[in-house]
This record gives C-alpha cells, sequence and structure tokens, in this order.
C-alpha cells in the first residue's frame, strides 16, 4: 500500500517531463534559485556561559588506502558509506568555539583565516558567520589554541600578516610550542610534516614575546580548564569548560570525523603524529564522556559541532544536539 | 593522563570563583549575551530543485505513560535519556519543505500559524524564517498538505482568519478532508479529537470551494508525487520529490520523533488515529527508504529535518545530514 521504489519515481518523472503536465495554475513568476545558506552559527547555553559555534565550510578531503594507517580501505568506505558520504571523499568542517562569560569574549581555536581554499574551497566562510553571529575581531580578550594544524591557527593573521584579533591575548599549550618551534624538530622531521613547522613559524615567529604558553592542565581563562590530550599532536589539548553547575568538553581534534573515529576509536588517521598514542587519547576521553553524559564539541565534527557519546558494542557515538530556536 | 571528571570540573569550577582570579588580562569591555539564535531555514538540492526547510521551532510535550500506548512507559523514558532528552518531555520540532522547482514555488505544510504558542511557547519562528530565507508569501504557487493536524494546516490562515498565502492553490489529500470536514464523523469522535475537527473547519469551511482535494497517488505539483501512508490520520500521504535523477521522500508524520518511532517502528502514539495502521505504514516506508538509501525529511526530525534511514537489528536509525555552507 505505501510503497514506491526509485524507479518507478524516476520513470513518472520522465512520463511528466514528456508530457508537459495539465490542470496546474500557471506559475505566479519565476522563481530563481537563490543559492544561499542560512548563517553558519549556533548559540547554545553552558550554565551562565553564552556559547557560540562558529562555522569556516568544510573541506571535502580526497583520501586512499593510508589515511587510516591500521584499519582496511574497504572498512574505511564501508564507514564512510553508512553515514551517506562518497566512499573516497571524507567530510572534514571546521567549527570554532566562542565562549561569552559575560565578563570575557574567550575564542577557542580560530579557523582556515580563509587560506585553506585551493585544498577548500567551501571553507572560508568564518568571517561572515563570527559577524553575522554579531562579534567584532577587536571584541575578543582571549584566544586558546589546541594545537598548531594550520586549520586551527592560520586565522590568527590576516593573508598580509597583520593580526587579525587586535587586542586578544594569544594562548598556546607549551609543549605544542616546544615541538613545532624548535629547528631541531624541523630538520629531523619528515618532509610530509614540514609545512607545519613552517606555518606555525609564518603564524608566530613575530609575535613570540606576546604568545602566553600555558601548562596543559593549567586553568587558561575563567572557568575554562586546559588538559592534556597528546597523540593528535605532540602537545594537543582540549578544553573543560564550566559555569555554575555545568560542564562540556571542548575535544578539538581528539577526534577527527566521528563516523570513522568516534565509532572507531582505535583507527589510527595519517593526520596524528603519534596515531598509537591518539588512539589512547581519544579512547580515555570518550570513555570519560560517556561515562559523564557530558555534552562535547569537536572542532571536525558536523555543525554545529556539539553532542553527546554513547558507548556501542564496537566503540562509541555521537547523538548530535537538537538544534534549538533560542540559546 | 587524560582524565578529568565532571566532579573534579566543577569543584575547580568552585575554587575559581571563591578565588578571584588574577594574572589574566582585564576583560576589554563587558560583552553581554546576545540570546539570539541563527535563521531557522536550511538550503539543499535535490537534482534541479532548490529545496529549503523552514523550521518553526519545537514544542517541548510532556509526555506520561499513555503517549505511546504498546510499550513500557520505562522503555520510552530510556530511548529519551538515549537521546539526552528529559524523560519525561519529548522534543517536537516543527519544519515544513519549500520545493522550488524553477518554475514554481510549491510549499509543504505551512507550520502552526504563531496560533500554538500556548502547548508550545518556543513555536511560531516560521514567519521570521520564511522571510531569513528571501521568500515573501505572496511568491508561493502551490500549497501541498500532508494531512490536517493543526502544525501542519494552522498556518493557512492569520489569526484574523485571512489567507496567509494569497497567490496560492491548496492542495490537500481528498480522504483526508472527507474525515475530518463529515459531520458524521465529528458526532462520533471521542472528545480528544474533536478540537482538530473544529480547526479544521475553522481552516478550510470558508474557502472549501477552493482547495484542491488530490487522490492519493496522484502527481500533485511538477515532481512531486503524494503516496497513501494512512495510518497516523486517515488520509495522511508522503510526498515523492523527483528532479532529474535525485529524488527524496517528505515523510510527514510517517514517524514522529526519530528517537521513538524510527528507532521503535513498532511503537504506537496516541497522537496516531490508527496506531496499528500508522506502524505498519512505518515499516514499510522506512524499509523502503532504508533498502533505496533515499534521502528523507521528516516534520518532526530534529532540525535541518533531513537524512538517510538505516536498518538496525531492532528498527531504523536516522543518519542526520552533514550540514553544508552552501546547497
Amino acid at each position: 500500500m505505501a510503497g514506491i521504489n526509485r524507479r518507478e519515481l524516476l520513470a513518472s518523472s520522465a512520463i511528466a517531463a514528456a508530457a508537459a503536465p495539465s490542470g496546474w495554475r500557471a506559475a505566479i513568476a519565476a522563481a530563481p534559485a537563490s543559492g544561499t545558506q542560512a548563517s553558519g552559527f549556533y548559540r547554545y547555553r553552558v550554565g551562565g556561559y553564552e556559547m557560540t559555534a562558529i562555522n569556516d565550510g568544510v573541506w571535502l578531503r580526497a583520501i586512499d588506502d593510508k589515511f587510516v594507517s591500521n584499519a582496511p580501505y574497504q572498512d574505511v568506505q564501508h564507514a564512510l558509506a553508512d553515514s551517506f558520504q562518497p566512499r573516497d571523499k571524507l567530510p572534514i568542517p571546521f567549527t570554532s568555539l566562542v565562549v561569552n562569560t559575560g565578563s570575557k569574549l574567550v575564542l577557542i581555536d580560530v579557523g582556515t583565516g580563509g587560506q585553506l581554499t585551493q585544498l577548500a574551497p567551501q571553507s572560508g566562510t568564518w568571517d561572515a558567520n563570527f559577524a553575522a553571529a554579531g562579534f567584532d575581531p577587536k571584541s575578543v580578550d582571549t584566544i586558546l589554541i589546541s594545537h598548531f594544524h594550520q586549520d586551527h591557527i592560520n586565522g590568527l593573521k590576516n593573508k598580509d600578516g597583520g593580526l587579525r584579533f587586535p587586542n586578544a591575548e594569544i594562548r598556546v599549550p607549551a609543549p605544542e610550542w616546544s615541538f613545532w618551534m624548535d629547528d631541531a624538530q624541523l630538520r629531523a622531521a619528515p618532509e610530509s610534516l614540514r609545512p607545519v613547522f613552517l606555518n606555525a613559524r609564518r603564524i608566530f615567529a613575530d609575535i613570540a614575546g606576546d604568545v602566553h604558553r600555558f601548562t596543559p592542565g593549567d586553568e587558561v581563562a575563567p572557568g575554562i580548564t586546559s588538559i592534556p590530550a597528546y597523540g593528535h599532536t605532540p602537545g594537543h589539548v582540549v578544553f573543560a569548560i564550566t559555569s555554575g553547575n555545568a560542564s562540556m568538553l571542548a575535544l578539538s581534534d581528539t577526534s577527527h570525523n566521528p563516523w570513522l573515529f568516534v565509532r572507531h576509536p582505535e583507527w589510527q588517521a595519517i593526520v596524528d603524529t603519534d596515531g598509537t598514542l591518539a588512539a589512547e587519547t581519544r579512547k580515555a576521553m570518550l570513555d570519560r564522556a560517556a561515562a559523564d553524559r557530558m555534552l562535547v564539541q569537536g572542532y571536525h565534527f558536523p555543525f554545529p559541532a556539539s553532542g553527546h557519546i554513547t558507548r556501542t558494542a564496537t566503540g562509541y557515538d555521537l547523538v548530535p544536539v537538537l538544534w534549538q530556536p533560542a540559546p
């Protein structure tokens, strides 16, 4: 009774196209497609803090059998197909987090600065979304950086090298600085990592004296505590945000795309500098998030990039938040 | 190494609140919370058609052990808790669909018209979202109605009784009209359904001559075919939308909240006029959507209300679409 299949639908569509439909009123006017999307920001509350997720678009990254180093490529392709994605393109959205504590405006990771559009033509929407959310770069008090990959730090600078957030104190993990800014590490690095070292110098070298380096574990802004989460990079941290009785975890890149790495926390991505340690850290973090039923945010989770973690028989799963019409 | 638990976080927050934080730069300026959410529309493409989901807010409906008639209340509460929702409040978002065929602007279901705000104070955002998406009510050519529940038809009229879409042809399922507009059915109806009968008269009685009644199975707009999906109401339909090689299903209320009724398609809700038939229809539709890997939209699915259906060991699951920065 209630069935119609894809083949029948396509056939009926062909018939409709062949025989000009009749009996419908003439259209009022041609209605051109608008092509514009709603603004990519999302507002929610954690206790007395107002959070705003700021999307910087998405990178549809072509992957091959090397992207996950310790799983059959067929399994990776199945995981993508199970998420209704192309089997050889990993969607990598970018989403920063603004924390308005009421007295301070804190920004966690700053997007691509529109500087990865050659790789990711659908990225670079950060400025428009930040403005649409009602923010001015001059009003940011504190910037917290989780790690030194390009998509997390490039937004610190304009393309001409000027500071995009002129009044903000920049706080970065000390071990991250020690690794990427060390010339001995650069000389010892494989060719594939050289661009990350060189980009870190481009962003930080001329402002080194103004960049605060924190010890992971420190409280880095009011109610925001850094937590060591090494493996994705040597000094990668996540941030616990607490206000009143509420708290959440900004997981940064503890898990990259959740359909691969939350569902299969043991999988190791080539984007991790230490895949084994990254997997251990990921499992520990996801396990804690699941046990405590904490709200989490992931920089590469599907926008608005927040949800909860549940345990499954073989790993974990992300339960996205229910979009709310008001924070 | 990588752990911190909720108790420790809350304790550290209390310490931070007690001891005024020092060593941080003074804030630039007080940053008042904005309290505003991004516009609730979402644009995507199906072949040559531009689709726009228009959100009308959400109703947090208090439920009790009668809401699902054939499952232990404890199981329903567990299903809500597994979705990180309160155990006794069902979130019911409302999301209409605009189909721009290039020559016609078609609207599928019209929202609450802001007339359910006593029940659902967070609803009534439809007008603002429709305008934000760039649409004018005068430009709608065709309105397709899935069934006669208030949240799907009330938006046809202003509160003063005037037509909100003055140039649109209204097309409704003939069996839906026959049931709800029949005075014999009204007299025989249980008290709980009387408001639905009376509301249908309020909306349709004075425009009866202008309302087109279609036979489920008919093509009702270019590329849009109605499909009988009875049970939720006696004449409830879904719509298959086809353009070129692409197609999708607007499931209307075939499944109410997916965390309950996609995951447990056999559960029967008190909002169904024939729960047994509704469950049969739901299983048939979800099974077909899963088999054909079709994009689906559900009027009460979490915004942006579209995704794909997968089979699980005990039912189905909704895989929400990945939010895209451009259609």
